[in-house]
């Protein structure tokens, strides 16, 4: 699944009827986004955000797991019956949804003999031949088969796991961005930008974001590669640009 | 498009590849979300994410177009190259991609004529047919064709536009809720839980979501209706099993 000497591509399904409600913000997507761009090279293409049914979840899944090198999902694998993630994916790749051993003696351990009901057993079953996450806040591991990621929905376990999801990951390309802030209006230089994106399209990406803070009107120019060279030369390009057409330029980072 | 007599839905589709990349914060779909659900009775049922890329806009506008009583899109129809989101729903409904007459005239009117530059022009451009979403903030209108609606992605612009958006959307019906606070572990109650939801599945949505605030653990047990009698009955067999379990409930709201 994950192709050498490519981009390497990730896509998010959040699962979850509170961020859908409206009932819960989703905080993961972003801390993901960023983990995943800027610690390990892998491009963030596609989020999907989804209730707890389950033939959506497996439409999903398999679609996002056939279109990216690995899919991330959040949610859904706690102890109650709105959480049914692990049964959705054991089913969408038509695996045995059955009890992890490893993951059955962490939560047993975790939990001790006497507390170890029937919704904590649930939480150590997954698909069949899952590799686990281990979860060093709250015990509950998260797996991995195939291609597929499973994560809890809590961003503070979730955040707390991402080290020991690291090494199933196959770092991508460094991705170099820049940032050039100007005191100017998007219109004033759209039609430079969209000059300088045509000659750098196959190297560099330019976002153009207009931004009014502290009283100031502006727009943040980024430009993203993973070509250093290219970066610079369309980085010069457009410094260039701004000066020719007499645009305060606030910072670069 | 719209059904009578029957839930109402919509999807939203965030275009933008700020928001993928990390550098950005979505803030519109919780916003959205919750505007939609409590306000307008609408039950938000799917979100996506996705690139600034011409195919992928297109293929998701047909697919989320038809499975969903209305697609809200954020994102993509300011004045620079990166703004392609008109263009690509133009393309999606193979309507002709041109100047809306009463647009040209806003943005005319709102520049002056001497600055009216064609990357502001091209803000007036949008599907033919297409009906305006008049923008208080910025002038640029967001616009609605066929059942897509189209929103910038500035949080504020976006905000400030709704009110004016209102008047094309279908209300559905309202939607109860009610959130039990309770002092307790999911494991715990978590069987109870399936339980009551199995008996209540056709008109109660029940949702457990654990927190840890001010030193305290929690669950807080959702219930979502749109039969108030339902709820009720469904609150009070929720309420029985608390106090049967000794669980210390903190409130209900």
């Amino acid at each position: 699944m994950v192709r050498k000497n490519k981009k390497i591509t990730a896509a998010i399904l959040v699962i979850g009827n509170e961020i859908l409600s409206g009932r819960t913000k989703d905080q993961n997507v972003s801390y993901l986004a960023s983990w995943l761009n800027n610690t390990l090279g892998i491009k963030l293409s596609e989020v999907q955000i989804i209730p707890d049914i389950e033939k959506k979840i497996i439409k999903s899944i398999l679609a996002l797991s056939k279109n990216y090198d690995y899919v991330l999902t959040t949610g859904g694998i706690g102890p109650t019956h709105d959480d049914i993630t692990s049964q959705s994916v054991s089913k969408a790749f038509k695996k045995k949804y059955t009890y992890h051993e490893e993951a059955y003696r962490i939560l047993k351990n975790y939990y001790g003999n006497k507390n170890f009901n029937d919704p904590r057993k649930k939480m150590a079953k997954m698909p069949k031949g899952a590799k686990l996450i281990y979860n060093p806040s709250s015990a509950a591991p998260g797996f991995k088969i195939k291609n597929v990621i499973c994560l809890p929905g809590v961003p503070s376990i979730l955040q707390s796991m991402v080290i020991n999801l690291k090494k199933y990951l196959k770092p991508g390309l460094k991705i170099h961005s820049l940032t050039i802030s100007t005191e100017t209006i998007e219109s004033n230089i759209a039609k430079e930008l969209e000059k300088i994106q045509k000659k750098y399209k196959k190297s560099v990406e330019i976002g153009s974001y207009p931004f009014f803070r502290l009283g100031k009107i502006g727009v943040s120019i980024v430009l993203r590669s993973s070509k250093k060279i290219g970066l610079q030369s369309c980085h010069k390009a457009i410094i260039k640009m701004l000066k020719k057409k007499n645009v305060n330029i606030f910072k670069v980072v």
